[in-house]
């Protein structure tokens, strides 16, 4: 059942921002489509089926599924260039800043980010302007400097300090890095239904901490499985990870835990949440 | 009469942005506020008194001041950036990336963009959701690719271009890298009271291209009377200016018609509009 939504969200998803970047023009027009190719699109089912469940039309919920994914797309491509991670590959493509130059890079992702608040407030979406206008607003907070940009800021600043993160700093640089923005996604659907988000912020917060805590094991399983080493890139480089900090089975329960977390936290919407039970159990579980 | 309320929308917009990007702790806050300080602040300007003139309150109009000030912060941060025009200096103080590093001149322009969107669309400004999501929206479709963004593109490709851009070229250029911010500026008011913007729109695009002549004249000139050379930066770089393409008396004329044309499009706010009017003098007389 998940992979079939999956797949409905994704194609839709793609169509969507195919369409609205697809009426600009030029490289930087270009290099927006191609950075927001892929993915596993969990941020834009995770509003699509919080819209869903608050009784949204999808027609309505299509436009800030796309703009979450357009911010993200804008997010790993500032996050990859060489002044940030320096990454030539993504998604098993060369990244915009190698398919391209440094300041297409710069200048799609900064694009990409404004083209996802034209999509939460574009009049074709809620009807109701207020909506839209909470819409853009609560994704600012969430993208900004008090939430993604803070946690990459964190994240670069830890690379050079003396020493490795605790648990508790971890824990907020990923709330911030990736965390704020998948708690949007959650909450987008009672938002726009103008009910009580609680249920579905504690599933986000749940899904996105679970979420790092499973790339973490991953940086350390899957390197071990292909490569033949005990540790993966972060330990490699001395970087504090979920993994390094609590120990891999330990990181592995806690995961789990957070998963049982976000699933009872959707017991009022009963069978209807099935989905969003399974994207749950399978950010632990995915193997990229 | 000029002065005084540039100074005091200067004065309210830096209070502004510094309380609001107090809000956020560490090195990308500390180099947004760094970014966000000094300027003209016309585009404020532009937002206040189109406010004004259309009845609505400077409380209400505040936030988009504000914000697009922290919009324009934004740009110049990254066009300042060594993959765009590589300066080391502006407003007389090291730019971001070298009182800091490039990593944090990305993150504090990418924030400074985000909270743009943050401004407009905060609760505590225009009591009207719908209000706030369209100056969302049309604050979006400027500063993207289809405005500002598409600009600056077409201004780096200019440079590794065979031959120089024709006038058409470098007239759609400037629309998109300076002139639809200013446009929004002016447009804003209006937006705000749900008036017809016709009137404020055409001054913001005569105002918005006569700057960019200025520029022009002002990069010849300029270099003259100081260092004693006939031709500036861009016309030494081979670079297609208004100045190269139409010659210096022409473009000066070309300015002070397009001011003409704006002070004429505010006739029917009669005497009220008299600082925009001394505004649009003002730019194309400004000696920096």
């Amino acid at each position: 059942m998940l992979d079939q939504v999956r797949n409905d969200v994704a194609a839709r998803v793609q169509a969507h921002l195919e369409a609205e970047i697809g009426r600009y023009g030029g490289v930087v027009a270009e290099a927006m489509a191609y950075a927001s190719r892929g993915g596993k699109r969990l941020r834009a089912l995770f509003v699509m089926e919080g819209a869903r469940l608050h009784g949204v039309a999808p027609d309505h919920a299509i436009w800030p599924a796309a703009a979450i994914e357009a911010l993200h797309a804008y997010s790993l491509v500032h996050d990859d260039l060489p002044c940030m991670d320096d990454d030539d590959e993504r998604r098993g493509m060369p990244t915009v800043h190698k398919q391209w130059d440094y300041a297409t890079a710069v200048l799609a992702g900064d694009a990409l980010q404004t083209l996802a608040f034209e999509l939460v407030t574009d009049g074709r979406g809620h009807p109701d302007g207020a909506v839209r206008a909470d819409l853009a607003l609560t994704l600012a907070r969430a993208a900004g400097a008090g939430g993604m940009v803070l946690g990459q800021a964190m994240d670069i600043a830890a690379e050079t300090a003396d020493s490795p993160l605790t648990l508790a700093q971890i824990t907020a640089l990923q709330a911030g890095k990736t965390g704020a923005l998948i708690t949007w996604s959650a909450c987008a659907g009672p938002l726009m239904a103008r009910d009580d988000t609680g249920a579905m912020k504690t599933y986000g917060d749940c899904v996105g901490l679970a979420f790092q805590i499973a790339d973490d094991v991953l940086d350390v399983e899957g390197d071990a499985d292909m490569v033949g080493k005990a540790v993966g890139k972060d330990a490699a480089a001395g970087k504090a990870t979920f993994v390094s900090l609590l120990g891999l089975d330990a990181a592995k329960r806690r995961a789990a835990d957070l998963v049982t977390e976000a699933c009872d936290a959707l017991s009022a919407y009963g069978g209807e949440a099935e989905t969003l039970r399974q994207a749950a159990r399978f950010v632990i579980a995915r193997d990229s």
